[in-house]
Order: C-alpha cells, then sequence, then structure tokens
C-alpha cells in the first residue's frame, strides 16, 4: 500500500517513472513485430521528445481522482493503473499538440522547437502523432484487457477523442489564420469550441477514468461529473484567453499572441457582443494582423469596454455557479471533495 | 435474402449507397453534440471527397468474404452489417491517403487535388483526416455495440492501424525524399514495409473483420488466414512496384515516379543486391533525382541485371508458394475457395 502523503510527496516523480516502463513495453511490443533498429530508435526518440514534458496535470489527475474515490490509499497495483492511464491521456495530448503544431505552424512548445521543426523529422511528425495515439490502446490492450470495464475504457478514449477533433475542427474552420472574418465569431460558438476541444479530454477524461476503474457503472454519476467538469473546463480556458492578454509574461511564460492569431477567444466575442459600430470597425480593421499598432488598437476597444471587469465577473459567477453545481452531486454516486479540490486549485490562478 | 447473382452485380450500388447511410449517420451524431452548420457542412463535404472515390475493393471484400464463409446468401442485416464494416475500411484509408498526401507533398490523389490542395482546406486537412479515424468507432458503436465481437472489431482497427502507421514510419524514416542513401535500403526492410504498411490493412483486415461477423473465434483461424492474406499482399504490393517501372501509363491510369522519388521499391532492392560496384555507384548517384536523365540511368541498369526477368520468376514463385499456403489451410476452420479467388483476382493482373 502507498500511503496518502506518500502519494502527495513523490507524486510526480513516481509518475515519471512509469513513462520509462510504458516506453520499455511499447518497444518491446515493437521488437515482437520485428520493426528494424532504426525504427525503434526512432520510437523511442519520439516518444521522450514529445510525451513527458508537459505539466503533466491531466494524468497525475487520474491516481489522485482514483485515491478520492476508493477513500483510502491505493494498493501498488492501482497506482500502477491508474498511472498507466494517466499516461495514455498524455499519449492523447501528444498526438494533439504534435499535429496541432503543424496546423498552427508553431515554432516552439514546452520551450524546444516544435517536433516537427526539428532537422530529420519534418512531415514524418504526423505519422508520430498518430502513433503516440495508436500507443494509447497497446497500452489498454497490455494492462487492461480482462478488466470489467476494459470496453467502457475504450469507448471513452474513442468518444473523447473524436468531441476534441470535431472541437478543433470547429476553431480550424472558423478562425484561419490567413482570412479574418468577425462574423464567424460568436459566444455560442466560443463555448462549443472550448467544451469540445478542450474541457473533454482535460476534464472529463481523466475523472472519468478514474471512475471507470473504481467500478462506477451507473450513468447517472458521469452525467453528474460532466455536469460540474465542463463548465470547470470551459471557465479554465477562458481564464487562459484572459491571462493571454492581461497577464504577465514572465508569470505565464510566454507573449500572448492571440489577437495576431485570429483566434475565436473569450475577450474577443465579449467585446463583438458589446462594441458600439464605430469599435465593431476598429476590431474588424485590427484583428487577427501581426503588427503591434493592430494588437494596440484591439487593445484599446477592449479597455473602453471594460472587457478586463467583465472577466472578473464572469470569474466571480463561475465560481458561484460551478459550487451550486458541485452542490447538486448526490454523494452516494461520487464525493463532492474531489471535485472542491480541483476547482480550487484553478480558481484565481495566475499561470 | 440477397440472393448471390444479385449481390454480384449490383454489389457496387448497393455498397455505394450505404455510404449515404453512415454520411448521415456521422452528421446525424454531429447535430446531437450540436455542432454549429458549418462544421456540419465541412464534414459532409469532407467525406464525400475523400471516402468513396476509390476502386474501394477492400471495403467491397467484406460482404462477398461474409458470403463464402456463410456458404449463403446474406440476410438483409449481414449484408448491411458487412457493407458498413467495409465502410470502416474505407475510412481507414481515407484517414492515411489524406495524410500520406501531405507527407509525401502530393499533388493529385484519384484524378483529383488532393484534399489539402483544395483552396480553403490546407493543414485542416490533419485534422480532417483524424475525423475519418474517429468516425470508424462512431459507426462500430452504432452498429455493432452488444455483438458479441465488439470488442474483437475494436481491437482489430486499433491493431491493424498501428501496424500500418509502423509500417508508414519506416517507408519514411527508410526512404526520406530529401536524403538518398541506398544503404538503408534492403530486401528485408523493403518486405517488412510492404507487409506492414498495405498487406494487413488491405489483405488481412476485409478477411478477418468477415471471420468475426460469421463468429469465428478459434486463433487458429486467424493465423492461417493471415499466413496466406500477408503474403498475397506483399505479392501485391510487387506488383504494383513492378508496374510503376513497366506498367503502360495509358492502362496503370498515372505515371510511375518510384525511381524519382526515393521509394524503397522491390525493383531497387533487387538490383542493389545483384549490382556490381560500378552499376552500385550509378545507382547511388541517379536514384531519387528527378531528371528523365536519372531515371534513365537507373533503369538501364535494371536493365543490365534483367530485373524484369527477375519479377516474372518472382510472380510464378509466388503464385506456387501463395497455392501452397492455401492448400494448407483446414477447411474446417475457413473455406479455401475465398481465397482463391481473391489470389486469382490479382494474378497477372496488368492495373
Amino acid at each position: 500500500m502507498v500511503s496518502p502523503t506518500t502519494l502527495a510527496t513523490s507524486e510526480r516523480e513516481s509518475f515519471l517513472a512509469v513513462f520509462d516502463t510504458i516506453s520499455t513495453d511499447l518497444v518491446a511490443e515493437l521488437k515482437n513485430y520485428s520493426l528494424p533498429q532504426d525504427g525503434v530508435e526512432h520510437v523511442k526518440k519520439m516518444l521522450a521528445y514529445n510525451v513527458p514534458g508537459g505539466k503533466l496535470n491531466r494524468g497525475l489527475t487520474v491516481p489522485s481522482a482514483l485515491q478520492s474515490l476508493l477513500k483510502r490509499s491505493l494498493t501498488k497495483d492501482e497506482l500502477l493503473k491508474s498511472q498507466i492511464l494517466g499516461w495514455c491521456i498524455e499519449l492523447l495530448q501528444a498526438f494533439f499538440l504534435i499535429s496541432d503544431d503543424i496546423m498552427d505552424g508553431s515554432i516552439t512548445r514546452r520551450g524546444q522547437p516544435c517536433w516537427y521543426k526539428q532537422p530529420t523529422i519534418g512531415m514524418i511528425a504526423i505519422n508520430d502523432a498518430f502513433i503516440c495515439e495508436g500507443a494509447i490502446y497497446r497500452l489498454l490492450k497490455q494492462h487492461f484487457r480482462g478488466t470489467p470495464y476494459y470496453a467502457d475504457l475504450l469507448e471513452l478514449f474513442h468518444e473523447v477523442t473524436y468531441q476534441t477533433e470535431v472541437g478543433q475542427m470547429m476553431d480550424l474552420i472558423t478562425a484561419p489564420e490567413d482570412s479574418v472574418d468577425l462574423n464567424k465569431f460568436s459566444i455560442e460558438k466560443h463555448a462549443y469550441i472550448v467544451e469540445y476541444k478542450t474541457a473533454y479530454y482535460s476534464f472529463y477524461l481523466p475523472i472519468a477514468l478514474a471512475m471507470r476503474m473504481a467500478g462506477i457503472q451507473d450513468e447517472v454519476a458521469y452525467q453528474q461529473a460532466k455536469a460540474v467538469l465542463l463548465p470547470l473546463g470551459e471557465y479554465f480556458q477562458v481564464q487562459d484567453d484572459y491571462l493571454d492578454c492581461y497577464g504577465s509574461p514572465e508569470v505565464i511564460g510566454k507573449i500572448g499572441t492571440d489577437i495576431e492569431d485570429n483566434k475565436c477567444g473569450w475577450l474577443i466575442v465579449q467585446a463583438l457582443e458589446r462594441a458600439s459600430a464605430a469599435q465593431r470597425k476598429v476590431l474588424d480593421e485590427n484583428y487577427g494582423q501581426k503588427s503591434p499598432e493592430n494588437v494596440k488598437a484591439v487593445k484599446k476597444v477592449y479597455e473602453e469596454l471594460r472587457i478586463a471587469d467583465v472577466y472578473h465577473a464572469y470569474e466571480e459567477a463561475s465560481y458561484a455557479r460551478i459550487s451550486k453545481l458541485i452542490e447538486a452531486i448526490d454523494e452516494s454516486l461520487i464525493p463532492r471533495e474531489m471535485f472542491v479540490v480541483f476547482m480550487n486549485r484553478i480558481y484565481k490562478r495566475k499561470v
């Protein structure tokens, strides 16, 4: 048994140690497929470069949520299994990020060049992204085949992957980088994109995986979890949009470029909702343009419309709304505490 | 009941009619997800452009193999279900082709511009490829959840998808377009790439899906099918490599460019095996170069080495070898006739 304190202090190291196990497992299977040695080396390098370098919040949530659900320390086997599910989310994330970077023409990711920007990689990165996704199902088969919830795990990953892809599609067709048309933006579309592109896989998926492992089968429990986690995910993404414009670059570790990149973000859709005809003209002429003057003009309209105040009001209202949603959870199905911890970790974050 | 003759004559029309059904099903589900109208239109257009335009051989094989296995006409429900599995293979194919075209920088596919070359598409095509793959699992869930072989179908698609991706990876790292190094080529690597990149999803998958539908559970039956279908797939791909160089463009409908594109094809690996030091020098200096003089120099070495004769000998030997493999099949598990039909359709094809 692993005690809760041990889990808390060494949570991250223990999780990272499991990455070596899964990387070894995946490579061993490829050797079974008699993959030539240069292929083996490529997969090892690709996984090490793309999978473990992030904040790992999504992956780490699975073991910690499982502990909340079971209301006790995890056995060695439960800990390992929940960590493997956590790595499956991180593999899904790698699949999305490698390909998003190509689609967005990004240069850096997590403080290093994007994978497709590496000298010998280029467009091979698309296929590498596929391999990250495929690896999820290899791991699920290796470690969960025979468990009563195996089919549920497969369906959960399929569904959430598809939802994220559909969200990404809406994002891409709503805000193509080369043709700015603010008529395509709306509060509803923004909410759709955020829910599908981010909230399902980042917020609902880790908790739902832990719930499956905990043996929860009542669909009502999943509906209740979703009812809290999707709004929580929206709130998180709106914060992200706000910090992109108003966060200090030293704290958030990057300089926001949502305005330049024609992103259908929360600030612009709120501004469009409130803009006068003259302000709308300024936004039309300056949004999605690369020069600092254009960005300045957009930010001036945000200021006139007091969008930062609108955000702070949204933040308070969200906190109240999500708290109510948590209170509505039936404790005989899932513990409210799991969600409270999650929300408080996010509320009023600066980074 | 559908009679065998009706099935044979209207096979293709009946199969194509089912595409409308699945496209409608997929879109209906997206409307359930409250996807905005422009998203719905994008998915419809993308599926219609990329999924049904090919020869459909893989997809059509599922209902015809199921009929061989059951040794009787199919019921309406069996026909529809086997056709849906056929469309799942065509969706998998669309997923691979959309992304392969981007990775290879191709211009046209099936007589029209590649999807990513369409004016408003570009790199969105990567995500569209993902949606084709995701659609497979939506259809399997809609139509097969609750069947005793549902989990087998999921695992089969996962495994074959991963095998194809690993094959594509080996192809890409063995023969990058911008750096020619014939030392990376070998008969073994060629065989690996062909088996993984093509044979599993094009030859084994359609038959294995029909076998699952027919209720076959004995793993030995799948091993025996694989033992025939993977060599058959290799033989098919070697033909393809041969026709790329020696087929008449009017018949095969394209001008081969394997030499220019630095492809690790069957002809070059055979030539490397047989080349003198002087011939090897010619190959090193001319393979993977774009100009007609380079291509001519390579073809001259092929002629000196009588590679076309080597091919014809391979063709005869393959036919004999595969016939023996078919004879080794245990008829109490699967009918040999299913494989004989398949092989005779391919043997000595000109297109």
